[in-house]
């Protein structure tokens, strides 16, 4: 999320569009060549993107994976992949051979409110109109797959049910990339028979549809084909779960993913190679760039930064026990990315004050960031704070929060990377080169102990909670878990991000609270248990003036107002 | 649609995907050449597919067009697409400078029927996956369009509807790529004050969405944006139509379909180059591929084959009075493509009799093609019959049609384009050039004496219609075009395309009949009138056994099983 023009130290304070528009591009087989992908490996999509065949790849260089997390996220925004955009450019800078691995915004938001994913300022990756509108088309080749998957669901049951689907029961949502409130909750197959059974259903935006946590997490493509035929798509009217696989979709929706299974290859603004692929949610998926895209990045630069979704409690923790543990990877390093605004606001500041100098509320909101630090420790890394700076952060203020890093014991470097780009993280870089660790990263929980074992693992030690209560529903459902074999699946907690414990107004660092699981979703095609804390939005709405309101093309194709 | 391999002269025969994967593609950047395009223009979409900047096209040889056509189409098949694939190659192997332009295809009967629309055999466009299944996203360009707009009137009545929008009146439904029955007929918005207001709607295939047309009939961007702007959505609770601009959704639609708005290089089989973009409907849209690309096309070379949908009295007829109306565009050939086959199905033979000799049959049904002939001569064209031959033709039969091509007065030749490419269609191709006519071709009515006058005279000169009948609605609805200024917009008449009439059952060339029309809806963006005279279906369903049902993806990523 772009957070930090608003308050910028440039002068003329321009727009991440405008910057981005007025910065000269490397053509895109400059960039594979820095990367050490050969020509035959690229497939090129316009001249400054190109998708990459990982097959062709011919390098294994085993970089070093850098996590890049933060703190729980505030209304005021903390810059995490603004940071590790200029980060790698900052390695780039010191001679060091470094990539960027992140996930691909999705389009809803962006015709929604305003920002993007793309990062911001002088560390951005580009060109950011194509990265925050259609890309190369990996999200409209999920929403194709996951729809061809509804319809052939459905189609199914109109022509004779074979096997027994019960409507009632059908899981698998239909998804678009669109914020669309209206499409939350639907009743499909109106008109009489010609036209399909009436069924109560809804859609997900894209981002939330599970093949995109498939995409994720698949090593390749027979990977990718059998976990889609492992979806379960609903149950039998006798409770027996009904997979993809039964209905005949996989291969087809496998033909229709197999090019979005390729990482897609762009640029920081520092000329940095930077695979940008796959974009699933934090709370009901992983949250992270692509398994694939990460394992390509390893193979051509010697360090690679890759960022997790939400604070360090949700993204960095399934970094560590979802996808690490698919991928068999090591992390070398982590940077908890926060801003003097977000302590002060964990300190209870009100958003509108806190440009206000507040060295109580930075004392008392420090507890957040602690926190995510001893959290990042119990999983083998040595972890760095990045304290990216905003221009209305006082002299006081910086030199407080020096202050408590030597006191507390953790390295902690500010970065002014929104308007400086890479030379903004220098110092950064350097303490990120001083603190890597190998072979130590580790997972949290063994997942073959169960799901309900995993659950209190991930509540005690990183939500610091004193017990887990599960709904009746939810107690079905781990019934149901241990009858069906899914029981050994890792967790995918989805949780508020805006605090420790599932209640969003408990800000800072609570403890003792109680973890309350409302239902047990099995993402059988994905590989993980969804465990349920509270409501969870997979539609966005529309706000009342949409950002698609003030985007607009000149005649020669010039995008406006993006941002 | 590929249909002639089932009986193709070949021993072994194989599908035409298999015949695609075999044949040894040349570099998108040669097939640039050829066409004169320079490297400047050219935006690749992987190694054998780019698209194209209209205005970086530095030449102008204002290439002569020559519209493929066909007599009714018939559930055997004729092979348009085919035919004027094996065509433009011919001109290609006599030393021509041509180049073909066609319509994309829709991905949701790709999932459905067996078939696609690329050509087949030997005479195809390649690469014919990518082609078939996503090619370069313009679809889902398309599809983001249409819902966002979506979204954008609910989201605009869910905020406090300042328009005063009826939400029982909206005209503006969501649309898929994707043969999904139970999407035709929706209620969204349920769930209560949150998530919207309740509203009865439906999907359309994204190839029936106004953008589809839109897109077909914009000159340039700014055009494109203009229409846009001028969609109607619905109307208002006092009746007042509510444009796309007025809901400030024509800029970031615009946005979305910049990229799409450029046409797509590919290669035939025989090395040409080709243009596939757009894909509208010849229905309820005009059904042919872009203006823009039609355009570009004639830049390029000096023969542009272009074809329109269905038989000539639907697409051909559109093709003069929609298309070339707007684009100022001089036809100067037509070909009618016919088959023994569909000839004696439109003399009364079933279909599964289709393969047996039948003179009589053939006699019968000749009418068809005569009034096909007859009808494209109105339009200022010398119109070329190619007989696409089918293995099961006798010679009897073939000696037949030239008998009666001599004594009807219209030149005939025969083609064997998809066991022989462009070899079978040399003879041909010397006709067509014999008898190209510049600077002749017409429309046949004019839009400024109102629609009650444009539909009057394409149903006396083209369905040979005694009389038209409006229902109640339809004369309100023709009010209502006079006085909102729309009733001198040129008409698009959606009726069967198995007959001349609007009774799909009345075949051969039935005369003296009634059309019926039922509904005249404005399509201010497209910019003419949509005159329904039978019931048409916007969002098609899957048969029972789904053609995704056998496709599927090896290893190495090679698709099988696509048709």
């Amino acid at each position: 999320m772009s957070t930090q023009h608003h308050d910028s130290p440039k002068s003329e304070v321009l727009t991440d569009v405008e910057i981005a528009q007025a910065h000269t591009l490397e053509p895109i087989s400059t960039i594979a060549f820095k990367a050490g992908i050969s020509e035959d490996a690229l497939i090129p999509y316009g001249k400054y993107m190109a998708k990459v065949d990982p097959s062709l790849v011919q390098d294994d260089k085993q970089g070093k994976i850098i996590l890049v997390t933060g703190v729980s996220p505030t209304p005021a925004g903390e810059g995490k992949s603004t940071t590790l955009i200029g980060l790698t450019d900052a390695f780039t800078n010191l001679g060091k051979d470094a990539i960027v691995a992140l996930r691909e915004p999705s389009l809803g938001p962006v015709m929604g409110l305003k920002g993007g994913a793309a990062g911001g300022g002088y560390s951005q990756v580009v060109p950011m109109e194509n990265i925050n509108l259609h890309f190369t088309g990996d999200f409209h080749a999920i929403t194709s797959a996951n729809n061809t998957l509804a319809a052939m669901i459905d189609n199914h049951i109109h022509q004779g049910n074979e096997l027994n689907i019960d409507p009632r029961r059908i899981t698998w949502q239909r998804c678009l990339d669109v914020n669309d409130r209206s499409l939350r909750n639907v009743v499909t197959g109106l008109g009489g028979p010609a036209h399909g059974v009436p069924t109560e259903t809804g859609f997900t935006i894209t981002a939330a549809s599970e093949i995109m946590a498939i995409l994720g997490l698949a090593n390749d493509l027979d990977d990718l084909h059998e976990r889609l035929a492992q979806i379960t798509v609903g149950f039998t009217y006798d409770r027996k779960p009904v997979t993809a696989g039964e209905l005949n979709a996989a291969g087809a929706m496998t033909a229709l993913l197999k090019d979005a299974l390729k990482p897609n290859l762009v640029q920081t603004m520092g000329g940095t190679p930077a695979f940008i692929h796959g974009g699933p949610f934090a709370n009901i998926a992983h949250g992270c760039n692509t398994l694939i895209a990460t394992k390509t990045a390893q193979k051509c630069a010697d360090y690679v930064f890759t960022e997790a979704g939400f604070g360090a409690d949700l993204g960095a923790e399934k970094f560590f026990d979802i996808k690490s543990h698919y991928g068999d990877l090591d992390v070398a390093g982590a940077v908890v990315v926060a801003t003097i605004r977000s302590i002060k606001y964990n300190g209870g500041v009100d958003r509108s004050d806190l440009k206000s100098e507040n060295l109580d509320a930075l004392a008392k909101g420090i507890v957040n960031l602690e926190r995510h630090v001893e959290n990042l420790r119990k999983f083998g890394v040595r972890p760095v704070v990045a304290l990216n700076l905003f221009t209305s952060d006082t002299d006081r203020e910086r030199a407080w929060m020096a202050k408590w890093a030597k006191d507390f014991g953790v390295a902690l470097e500010e970065a002014e990377v929104w308007a400086k780009g890479g030379k903004g993280a220098e110092k950064l870089a350097k303490t990120v080169l001083d603190n890597l660790v190998e072979g130590a990263s580790s997972s949290l929980y063994n997942p073959e102990e169960g799901v309900e074992q995993s659950i209190e693992t991930i509540a005690r030690e990183v939500y610091r909670a004193a017990d887990v209560q599960y709904s009746d529903a939810a107690r079905k459902d781990l019934e149901n878990l241990r009858a069906s074999g899914a029981d050994a699946l890792p967790v995918c907690i989805s949780k508020t991000q805006y605090s420790f414990s599932d209640d969003p107004s408990r800000l800072g660092a609570p403890e003792g609270h109680t973890l309350h699981v409302r239902q047990l979703i099995p993402r059988t095609g994905a590989g993980f248990v969804l465990a349920l804390t509270g409501a969870v939005m997979t539609m966005p709405g529309l706000p009342k003036n949409p950002a698609a309101n003030n985007i607009d093309v000149d005649s020669s194709g010039n995008i406006k107002g993006l941002f």
